[in-house]
């Protein structure tokens, strides 16, 4: 399959038409949204329709707005790749890196300043922007500098708490400065704002503030241009939000929502993730024309497109599939035991509610973006006698409401809490997605159970251990993207604080949990076993309370802990504390293997390399702690 | 000293006055008052000015509005006392419990559903209210009950974010059951609201949210009960606010802030703490008065009260007052270094930046109650090259903002980070400020230092370590109340991953920070020598990153961490896991000793004492562990 883009002669071809401002920015606009496709599909990931809802505004803002000592970033973050597209053709960065999204060394799924000092600040957890620009304009201040910062924020973000945090400072001193544009798509993750959780009158609400606001088309480029620079010249000295009405997906038909039904159980489908090679296809023929329609306007030449090859993707043999073995047990207790209700944090497809809202509408509460709101929900729900299970990602469930998960605890109920999106795989959103301090968070709690599975069974025994035994409040831990195992798991014996062993091994054993690490694990002992090393694997899948006198005994040599996570408050350091606790010879022959810094992002291949947790690395890991006598000629790459 | 109390003989006349509802709420809110203030004198700590400010409105609530299946919750929580004398006086808590406040077994400093069924849900913790109000009505709706409820709020509390995440889903929802009180006493910790983070036009805020607002005098109880009635009569559909506008400190002269100017560097002086006994005296007489005036314009006779003996107050000689040496090396490093910039969250008296604002007005950023505002500020100027140090309890920076620090860490950049109230001591507040999950919290940021002083000496050095030397974000854990160590610390060697060998023993070593346990510790050894058995002392500030090879050496026999915090990701961990790095025997001799569950309630002591980490319980402990042969004769308790 052939993947069409634009080269950067034309994007300057386009930047020079003789033409007015609008116009150029116009063509220059759907040229970006050409490559942020292409730059999509070839990834295999990344949100589409959210970069296309602001590819005008992003455009118009670098072209002609953006000068000297001024900002501009984007604090939903997930429409990074409308924004590489853009600085890609601005020159900005490399052209190459159009074919390195998601890819280490090349452009992550979410800003990072790091890898890309292009971008201004790291977003993609939502509702920091007007604090982030407040701090960038007190420090201008400070220095005497001077400077505007331009803040593109989504629609379902603003049901994040800190977005009305941000708000009533940065009018209070007067922050001038400080443009504030909402890419008013309609739609967030999952679907309609209006469902999830509406806005309500989003201009009032924020005017309240003391905010200046204007409301205009964010595709028609002449009403943004006005709206914009009659703002900034009536109100110097207060901050400025615009409401910029967009569309999801703008400029491929089947991409934008008109199909999309009003209602509670809609779902929109070019949130994130690659179209695929069929609707990709047509997608850019779609672009292709509504450029070469512009341009034939103005009277200049079609855009000449080159092509380059699609990089082929893996299909999955048996991969186990957590989140939906998650959802079918969930299902099945709630069919069981009444009290079960089920919150959501506007991921009811990621968490795998849609069944669980389908059968039970009544005993779904769907709480949008909102994680602190929903968990101090849940608490007062468990107070009256129901049983609460929060749905979010790991990495915004467990640091968002960490206050709030406390203080449910501290209460002695039972909340349920489902983190998925677990650890560093999927590679491809970057830092902001990947879930590395969640058992630190959730293991603190005093009383929580936590809880990580390996495979579909276990995620079955660890929801039904959860809803029907546990006396406290359980976090389960999830990792997402379907994933081969490499082995058939055996039958799964759930044991509180105790595991499987899947392998025998007298030189050492590895204790790990979740597909990604026992998957790892398995293939590092095949290649160890080749080499004469004899190493075993223990599937554990309790993260905080351990059995640490049946590990002893489970795990005979060096015990090799492995963690989906950083090390401090991790399920090593669990492992480490139950051995000192029941077995200390055994803690005398822990080692633990983990995370060390910021997730890097790339494919999962690349991101498990780079860290030093895929099964070569592993086997070379244990291998430098010397177990067993080295072989005479190694099997493994050093 | 002698305390004075309305007894419950005298309540129950004032309930049963021959005079209107009105004139009767009004004399048992002030009787009340008395008892509140009586309460906490005795309890020597506790919130006065914000239980004298709402104790009108809660009077007329329970006397008058609350019905079968209604609720009442406090959210700011810190007016607990005025809520207990309530109950007490309703003869729903036990009268004795008057005596109680902040004890073990008493009445906890905030709200705890555990040991006080009589109370709702657990808050203190500021911004939860209106998401708990939703979870108990939706609740209530599921299951067919019906029943109002009635949140009382803070003004400065309306900084928090999750109280504007929670208004709109709550309109959204048209949960007319819900009615929301602000008791706007215009100050919050530090001084006036206007001047810490001005709430702007908070009814036309609320309104814009979709909710029926009212305002109206919370001392005149024949407004309010007009408004609350109007209101829910007009209204029955939408949620409900009514601001009620309020003095802190009601009831007492010089508790009322009169003479507090609106400035900046305001500070008004009855937010927390017990009076003293000069300052109760006087406020009793004017209560005193104030209610016979009233009594005797309704004909009813004086009130009659009671006394009892104030419990003696223990004086410190030469306590390590961590808070103050931190506040001098900040102001010394901000000297030096013209990049530092402090910010703060509504606590410059508590986290010691006084001095700083004083000495540098435009270096000092005051946030409010907005913990993730002000850390994703922070995050902000750090990038711009300013060294920004945010401060607040450890209790709420923490969890509160958890993810927008990992955010700042993301970025590479250097955030130092201040979080004192650490660990179970003080114990009165309770739960919601006893920090013990904050290490697992901060130490799971990918490169951050963690650092908890135990002396003034070592805090100097941590903040010029902080400021001069760390290369990434740095978390400055303190202790906060002035602390006898029992003897003379020696000179400070600050080096990274060690600690000070405070007392030699070979039996083993106690291996902890700060001056609560290592104070408790010292004397452990004393009891522990004199039995036979020589256990020493390595206080180790390091919290995340030890130098394990230096602590096998520096720690001989049976290695004991103590955490003033909860195992999972606490101090104990991060040795158990340097040490299977570095010296895996000594892993092998480590034991964990730390807090087991939610901190319990009480004075110092007693709070020490039930969590097993007071002085003779950590002997006690030792010797359970069979360091040395059990000596003849004990001089240890057991």
């Amino acid at each position: 399959m052939s993947l069409r883009y634009v080269p950067l002669v034309e994007l300057e071809r386009l930047r020079a038409l003789d033409a007015s401002p609008i116009e150029r920015a116009a063509t220059f606009a759907d040229a970006c949204r050409i490559n942020t496709l292409t730059m999509v599909e070839h990834a295999g990931s990344g949100h589409i329709g959210t970069s296309f809802s602001c590819l005008d505004v992003v455009s118009w803002l670098h072209l002609e707005v953006l000068g000297e000592g001024d900002r501009y970033f984007s604090s939903k973050g997930h429409d990074a790749p409308g924004l590489y597209s853009v600085l890609i053709a601005l020159g900005r960065l490399p052209f190459e890196k159009l074919f390195g999204l998601r890819r280490l060394g090349g452009l992550p799924g979410h800003p990072d300043v790091v890898t890309t000092p292009e971008v201004v600040t790291n977003t993609g957890s939502l509702g920091m922007g007007i604090s982030k620009a407040r701090g960038f304009v007190l420090s201008d201040r400070l220095a005497g500098r001077s400077g505007r910062v331009y803040v593109l924020t989504g629609d379902g973000e603003l049901q994040e708490g800190q977005f009305w945090e941000s708000l009533q400072p940065t009018a209070n001193r007067a922050l001038g400065e400080i443009v504030v544009i909402v890419d008013h798509n309609k739609l967030q993750s999952d679907t309609w704002v209006s469902h999830v959780s509406d806005l309500g009158d989003l201009e009032r609400k924020v005017e309240a503030f003391g905010w200046a606001v204007a409301r205009c088309d964010g595709h028609d480029l002449a009403a943004f241009s006005r709206t914009l620079a009659e703002l900034e010249a009536a109100e110097p000295e207060r901050p400025k939000l615009i409401v910029a009405d967009t569309l999801k997906g703008r400029g491929v038909s089947f991409m934008e929502p008109h199909d999309v039904p009003q209602a509670e159980t809609s779902l929109y489908d070019f949130h994130s993730g690659a179209p695929g090679a069929e609707a990709y296809a047509r997608a850019i023929e779609e672009l292709v024309a509504r450029l070469n329609a512009q341009l034939h306007d103005l009277g200049a030449a079609e855009v000449r497109l080159e092509e380059r090859e699609a990089p082929r993707r893996t299909t999955l043999e048996r991969p186990q599939r957590l989140v939906q073995a998650y959802s079918e047990a969930l299902l099945a207790e709630a069919e069981r035991e009444p009290r079960v209700i089920a919150l959501d944090g506007d991921l009811r497809l990621d968490t795998g509610l849609v069944p669980f809202q389908q059968r039970f509408p009544d005993r779904f509460v769907e709480c949008g973006i909102a994680e602190q709101d929903m968990v101090s929900q849940a608490g007062a729900m468990a107070l009256t006698g129901l049983l609460p299970v929060c749905h979010s990602f790991a990495c915004f469930l467990t640091p968002r409401a960490a206050e709030q998960i406390f203080n449910n605890a501290s209460e002695g109920t039972k909340v349920l809490y489902h983190g998925s999106l677990a650890g560093i795989v999927p590679g491809g959103p970057g830092h902001s997605h990947q879930a590395v301090r969640d058992i630190a968070l959730m293991g603190s709690v005093p009383g929580m159970a936590a809880i990580e599975p390996y495979c579909e069974e276990e995620t079955r025994r660890a929801v039904e251990w959860a809803v029907r035994d546990a006396t406290g409040p359980v976090y389960i831990r999830l990792v997402t993207p379907p994933w081969e195992l490499g082995f058939e798991p055996p039958a799964v014996d759930f044991f509180e604080g105790r595991g499987s062993v899947l392998r025998d091994g007298d030189d050492g054993t590895f204790v790990c949990t979740g597909p990604v690490l026992v998957s790892q694990a398995w293939r590092a002992c095949e290649m160890l076993e080749a080499d004469g090393v004899r190493v075993g694997l223990v599937a554990l899948p309790w993260l905080r309370d351990v059995d640490g006198a049946w590990l002893a005994e489970a795990a005979p040599g060096t015990i090799v802990c492995l963690d989906n996570h950083v090390l401090p408050g991790g399920q090593g350091e669990a492992v480490l504390r139950a051995l000192a606790d029941a077995a200390p010879e055994a803690a005398a022959r822990t080692r633990l293997i983990g995370v060390d810094r910021v997730p890097e992002c790339g494919t999962n291949d690349e991101v498990l390399r780079a860290h030093g947790l895929d099964a070569e690395s592993l086997a070379r890991r244990i291998q430098a702690l010397h177990l067993a006598p080295p072989a005479a000629s190694g099997t493994i790459r050093s």
